[in-house]
């Protein structure tokens, strides 16, 4: 199973394509999206979408994670992140995929088994889990993959039920 | 020069298109596009996207003009409205338009000639400008021709200036 996980932000999205076999996760490819805050809010959106719609095609993904955010510093920066969440979750659905959303918690469960784990800890179960010589950078990058780890394990949590 | 005005939401997403010719504007087209709260918000998402680029493909509006949003009820609706904003925008991007950002104040400056006019006093002066039988029903269809009026007066104004 493929998966892509995705860190939506109009400056920088985070991605991370990882191919779980089992409990066993093999990093494919990661990086990020960026532009540049002299480009139109549009514009900003046809890069995100464009690159991720070239993710798709090339890595073949059945699921994309995404982070569930009920939070956020202000509306300001409520309403920027979701500009580039809509786009992201518009191009996996033109595609085809399928679209789970986990919350920040769920993610540090999944991927620290501690709910409260820092950031610095997530990033470092990130580097263990996908045997990488070194954490992910950006750290747009490293959450992504983070949120692809956690919608593959609780994907097995759920195989593991039956 | 045919105006597309928009005024964005998940649940329901509000358009207008006008024709505007000089200082006249004859209305062609307005209502909205609705999704079920059932629904995910990936499909809902691709409802909007593929309404608004079936209006764009019918009507072939130029511009489009939709409203600056800084201030919302709340952090959740912020990012629930960024989503499908988000989506419009990008739509338009793809299909080469134009985009303007208007906010409250200049809608309601631009079509009563008063910032603080309310809601009720907007869509008379929709219904006048537009010379409807009645007002435009939704509000958000309303909306969406009240500031498709704004941008095709700001453009008015920019030319008036040379």
């Amino acid at each position: 199973m493929i998966i892509l996980g995705i860190d939506p932000g109009i400056a920088i999205t985070g991605y991370g394509v990882l191919e779980q076999k089992g409990n066993r996760f093999k990093p494919i490819e990661y990086g990020v999206i960026r532009s540049g805050k002299e480009m139109d809010t549009a514009e900003r959106l046809r890069l995100v979408h464009m690159g991720i719609a070239e993710i798709i095609e090339k890595f073949q993904p059945e699921h994309m994670a995404i982070e569930q955010l009920f939070f956020s510093k202000n509306v300001k920066t409520a309403l920027t992140v979701g500009h580039a969440r809509g786009v992201v979750m518009l191009t996996a659905c033109l595609k085809g995929m399928t679209i789970s959303e986990y919350t920040p918690l769920q993610v540090k469960q999944a991927v620290v088994g501690y709910g409260r784990a820092d950031k610095k800890q997530v990033q470092y179960m990130v580097k263990s889990i996908l045997n990488l010589d070194k954490i992910p950078k950006p750290d747009d990058a490293a959450d992504a993959l983070a949120i692809a780890i956690c919608h593959g394990n609780s994907f097995n949590s759920l195989l593991q039920a039956y």
